[in-house]
């Protein structure tokens, strides 16, 4: 069994009962005012015949009910399903049947999606934010502890094979997450944590614990806003924002030639390298850019760069977190030497037990990331290549795969490949090729778009007469690339 | 099986090579040179038999080669005995032999000490550090890894029965002491802890492994000296003390008007409540007093009031560090109200899993301390009388059976009964009161002298006529006082 500890937000509340704990369009909560907000909210939740271990999935906005919601669940003791709100329904209520979700809450935004759900979901119950608010009261059976080995949180991220796999997180792979974190960077009275990337993912969802487990606000953002994020980071009220590259570039095209306050001390950027020019404006205008790499599976980065080696080692993701392990693999599985090219393997307490109803991606305790890179002597990482030719487009991973399959399903098309083509705006947008019969790109994207979240739709869709394949005629997708090239 | 994470120094010193970790003298060393020189000296340790689980003894003064040994001695899995500089040979060979010790590495200061305990013990291997540094090398097999549930550290403390217990402290003990207290105090990128407490201590201990687990200096020093201290702390180098009232007190003394640097930033004080005088003196010179409870068996502070509740709460202990708990209990075991004393039950993962050869003091997963005291309305401790009626005098724990046990052993006393009264130095000194035949108070101090250590020997030992006993005819303690008011 695991480590007991104290169910952290009736422990923060306790602890520190008037820090601030979260800030919305200027109206903010004590720690004391959010237990007290969520103690009722879990009250609600319990009608809806949510216990322990419960399956309950989520198709929420960055709001603070979110917030509430979340720590009801886990009050609660249920398992939380975090959906995608820009998924389809089709793609939706694959999680749901592949998680057994009994029961899903949601903003009244996406009515018409779950309405669409409920026709593939016949067995779900779902209940608006809005509706749950309004409900009943019943008694509730409060978790004063959380066991470390229990499953807080359920996401779904795609894999090599098009399906997407549940990476199960535990209450102590976000622990260890945030106390490996705050080993890393600090933790200071003042911390602030801007939060305007998704909770749904880890990038969010992460920010949220860190807030309770640290005792810090968290000032959080519904729909991200260049300016009005530059303002918080000018008014010395913030001290931490996680980012991808396209955000960061959004803010600091708005910044023009001013900078944030000096209390601004930790610039997270996640998804990928950040590009030599962004480095290299941050470094003129003083703000720290810690760059880092991890993923669902690390429960949040597990490797990170340091403002001060950005340009001593350049392009590398960093060094592990304290409680965390990298290790280089040949494919015979062997460790590989200082600068040779491997498999990413990770180790640590921050890592998912597994995946829900899948084959475990672990050797020896070690988990197999499928990205390739190497150490250099000093032990920095150098990500080489995603994993299964990950795309990873404004910070959402888009997997060729999964674009493939979708393809293929069109009677005209007999043959896709898709690839990430490099975007100033994105980092990466993903690019179809096909060989087929006749039929227009435009009816294509019309039939992706009823199939597949926005994003994972291609920016184009070209026919070609054969896709590069290898001597067992299998798709080489690195090569899908010298297509365009030859064409432009 | 307990998590597995990364050999601290190795991780450490793979992480942050170049910061320093060690400050002696005025000489420093980095992380990659302590790692450098533990490793030296791990492979001479190797020639003494010294294997993983094997019970190594250490009796040492805070020297750089203690902070090497105890390094040294993790990286081959050794379980550390630490010894109290201050004990007779007799108290030391008791130690070795319930621990089973089979070797013991000492600084020659203790020579005489450890010629005496040789006589004692003669299965024990002994080897002064000087020795030990001179010594032939051997492969050695490192651990690159600590499981949180294996035994780091052993330490004795004695008890109700007079007979000390060796209280087991596991990595994970110390972890999550270093991470619950950084939850707490924070953790920036300048602090520096000044260890003047004695490393065979936990609160000596606590400092060297949150160094290399925060990655921060230690500045060590081998006597105290408050001069030394009070420039340290006005250099702006160090930005944590951990203290007794007593050291306190001789810092403030010769502070006069003076105060800290603004960098200095906690004053950790433990052993007992802060007095009402010294907690205005130095909140007038702008000091930040931290108050803590804890103990061997917490690995370090457990509760801790914060400088801006110290005169909120005054006399309390404060609140407990984030992954541990508080209980009142009464003695039928149910809950205590606020404002009712019980005794005080602890839960929480750097709890010692127990003590060697001994019944353990848990309760369906709490730790009975012993001790008495309440909660208030708002969940703050206040400590009202030590368990087993333990004297606190300058930091150290005494028990007053432990020293009735060796009057008694006289053959002129039939009766003793030992009480701690209050010292405007010491915080606390023992007073012995004993019944029995005509013999001088200078006779029975000699007799103690033989067999206890300085700190434990009375400061009185006073003649009664018969001791204050109850209806069952057991010693009451608290009544002891009274004979020295109707005396004195």
């Amino acid at each position: 069994m695991g480590e007991l500890i104290p169910n952290w937000l009736l422990q923060r509340s306790y602890l520190t009962p008037n820090r601030t704990a979260l800030v919305f369009n200027g109206q903010t909560w004590t720690f004391q005012e959010l237990k007290d907000t969520v103690h009722n909210l879990a009250m609600k939740v319990a009608g809806y015949s949510v216990t322990q271990h419960s399956r309950v999935a989520i198709l929420v906005k960055n709001r603070p009910s979110t917030v509430f919601l979340i720590h009801a669940l886990q009050m609660i003791g249920a398992e939380i399903v975090f959906l995608n709100s820009r998924l389809t329904a089709s793609e939706l209520s694959y999680q749901i049947k592949d998680s057994e979700t009994t029961v899903l809450f949601y903003d009244h935004d996406f009515d018409s999606s779950v309405k669409d759900l409920e026709k593939l979901c016949s067995q779900l119950k779902t209940c608006s934010i809005e509706n749950l608010t309004m409900s009943e009261k019943y008694s509730v059976n409060i978790r004063n502890e959380f066991n470390l080995d229990e499953i807080c949180s359920i996401m779904y991220t795609s894999g090599t094979t098009g399906k997407p796999k549940g990476v199960l997180q535990t209450y102590g792979n976000h622990w260890w997450s945030s106390t490996g974190s705050s080993l890393n960077l600090g933790l200071q009275a003042n911390d602030a944590w801007l939060c305007t990337v998704p909770i749904f993912h880890i990038s969010g969802l992460s920010i949220l614990m860190r807030s309770v487990i640290y005792g810090i606000p968290v000032f959080l953002m519904e729909e991200f806003n260049e300016k009005q994020a530059n303002s918080l980071l000018q008014s010395g009220k913030i001290t931490i924002m996680s980012v991808v590259t396209v955000i960061l570039n959004r803010m600091l095209t708005v910044l023009k030639d001013e900078t944030y306050h000096e209390n601004f001390r930790c610039m997270l950027i996640g998804g990928g390298p950040a590009p030599l020019p962004l480095l290299e404006k941050c470094a003129l205008k003083k703000i720290p850019v810690f760059q880092t790499y991890g993923m669902t599976e690390t429960s949040s980065q597990i490797v990170t760069l340091s403002p001060e080696d950005s340009f001593v080692k350049l392009g590398s993701a960093g060094k592990p977190l304290f409680p965390a392990q990298i290790k280089i693999v040949r494919t015979d599985g062997t460790e590989a030497n200082a600068r040779e090219t491997g498999e990413i393997s990770l180790k640590g307490p921050n890592i998912t037990p597994g995946y829900l109803n899948r084959k475990q991606s672990f050797h020896d305790g070690w988990f197999l990331t499928g990205d390739l890179g190497y150490l250099d002597e000093d032990g920095f990482l150098y990500v080489q290549d995603r994993r299964s030719d990950l795309i990873i487009s404004g910070g959402e991973n888009v997997y060729p795969a999964e674009i493939e399959a979708v393809l293929m399903a069109h009677d005209a098309v007999d043959e896709a490949g898709v690839t990430g083509i490099s975007d100033s705006t994105w980092g990466q947008v993903a690019y179809a090729f096909i060989v087929g019969q006749n039929v227009s790109e435009e009816e294509l994207l019309q039939f992706c778009q009823a199939r597949l979240a926005s994003y994972k739709i291609p920016k184009r869709i070209i026919q070609v007469k054969e896709l590069p394949r290898n001597a067992s005629n299998k798709l080489v997708r690195d090569k899908l690339r010298l297509l365009i090239e030859g064409r432009e």
